[in-house]
């Protein structure tokens, strides 16, 4: 699940950098296996729970995957929705964009794969440290909505475009998000502590 | 959890309509009981798979409140980004939008209410009625887009505000997506089915 959310991850922010529709249908595609997946996994979880009845460090691993689970279908959505803006947003010229998404996509990225690799290392230390980057990203959200605000009041002609810009930005946000949902839950697996919404942190 | 993400959508839409700054706050506060009633909730869950090993309807409908926490948790969220979306609208003067926001606030509300009906009565034909309401929804925020970007290029210097309307339509839309998940929790824990992206529906 984790390679296939960061792979439509990729897959999306190359498809704006090269304007390339080709690479979206990729995206819409691979949605459908993320899909299928998640609902497999899902399954397994729950046969685990039936049969195996874990206990302690287990029964919170498992937990665990269920919420990643969701986290990583969720990032595939996100990745269509930012398809889905590529797409209209080449059906209009090429032109300076007033939002550095690449910039935006490679913190999200780092967030998404740093939690992953906290995830298979069972590492509480490099989970804490992903959440420490979703400020950042926040922080690059909001200076997205102010730029694209000032850019569409110097060149109103351009604001379809300029709100595709947008949404792209806030769906990396929230990519952002759900990396952050991972980091917490291999800390409450690990830890056994509950450090959402930055409780104990 | 289901009254609390309830009362806070009510109070954030309320807060636009009336344009009161003091809802706002009391979503902000409201957020925080939230994020804790989550977080104990979680913690009832593992102590019930841990103590209890249920089985069979009872193990899946545990499965369902955990997701349905996680889904009303960030309806939650939600309603923050729509407080905070209205507290910038309070900075412009009142004016008529292009977007009906009570009315797409009115759709997802009743998708809310109509999923939590159909968990506490276990009614999974109550559930799937509630899927056939999220394409409206959807639709509704297709049209906010075009509706938005044509004000804009009426009128450019209102720009702010019409990004605003932007965001809180996406918001109410997410709240619509959270309904049709926790509607196919219901399914799952009832018929023992799995619904989730329309697959056997």
């Amino acid at each position: 699940m984790g390679g296939m959310a960061e792979r439509a991850m990729e897959l999306a922010i190359r498809a704006y950098g090269r304007r390339d529709p080709s690479l979206c249908k990729q995206v819409f595609a691979g949605e459908r296996t993320i899909n299928a997946t998640e609902r497999r996994l899902d399954e397994l979880v729950l046969d685990l729970l039936a049969m195996q009845q874990p206990m302690a460090v287990d029964l919170r691993l498992i937990l665990a995957i269920s919420k990643c689970n969701a986290d990583l279908e969720r990032i595939g959505d996100q990745a269509v929705n930012i398809a889905e803006c590529v797409e209209d947003l080449l059906g209009s010229p090429a032109r300076d964009m007033p939002v550095d998404i690449p910039q935006m996509a490679s913190v999200a990225r780092t967030m998404l794969r740093r939690s992953l690799n906290a995830f298979a290392a069972a590492d509480a230390a490099e989970a804490q440290a992903v959440l420490l980057l979703d400020d950042e990203l926040d922080a690059m959200n909001d200076a997205a909505f102010t730029a694209v605000t000032g850019a569409i009041a110097k060149d109103p002609s351009f604001t379809r475009s300029l709100l595709n810009i947008l949404i792209i930005a806030r769906n990396l946000e929230r990519i952002g998000d759900h990396a952050t949902n991972i980091a917490e839950d291999v800390i409450f697996w690990v830890r056994g502590a509950d450090v959402r919404h930055h409780a104990t942190t």
